[in-house]
């Protein structure tokens, strides 16, 4: 497996376990730079995202990741990756399927950022 | 609408028509350095990609957009292009979802070439 990959499987697995234990503890992920756009509603910076993400409808959540692509986004180290997955809120038991995009950005200290984040719900076709 | 919204908006409309019209118009939008992976099959370079692109085992197909979203991706103008939807192959009737990422990067020539493009199919998460 690239570096890369790797480098894609364990950000996924360290994101959505912090997310489903304590999201606060995603801050040190973000910069002020940092953009995500939830369900089509942007915002900006780690502050305003965690906050976002503290304030979402739910309490209890748990993500189930089915699927990770990654791939090089610039020559100084940045990777896309996209995950799909699906999400258990609350006590529902029937689970809704999402996609996430991150782009991660190398932070100069042997570490990566999210520099570009987008969560979609994806909704049966048929 | 900011102006990487309008690019990623009428990129994603000349993407799908030049793709469910004739796929190997799509050329021209990659370069050597592109990378497609598609339902986790990677390969890279123009084009590799149209020949990929070209050997799908559906002749016609329709791709139905429900989402699309942008951020910038980098100072050098770069946007990332999140796209949900249905796609309809053949005579099936029952479309299925799908998810796709792209990079956009500028070309030096006022447009935009496909630096990174990921196709995921979405199976219902219940």
């Amino acid at each position: 497996m690239a570096d890369f990959e790797n480098i894609a499987k364990q950000f996924v697995e360290y994101y959505y376990k912090t997310f489903d234990t304590d999201r606060t503890q995603l801050q040190p992920l973000y910069r002020d730079e940092s953009m995500l756009t939830f369900e089509a509603s942007p915002c900006q910076g780690a502050m305003a995202i965690v906050d976002k993400l503290k304030n979402l409808p739910f309490q209890k959540v748990e993500h189930q990741v089915a699927t990770i692509d990654a791939q090089p986004s610039n020559p100084s180290g940045g990777i896309v990756v996209i995950v799909s997955g699906a999400l258990l809120v609350e006590e529902e038991r029937r689970p809704m399927s999402y996609t996430q995009t991150f782009q991660l950005l190398p932070d100069g200290a042997n570490s990566y950022f999210i520099f570009n984040d987008v969560f979609r719900l994806v909704y049966p076709a048929a």
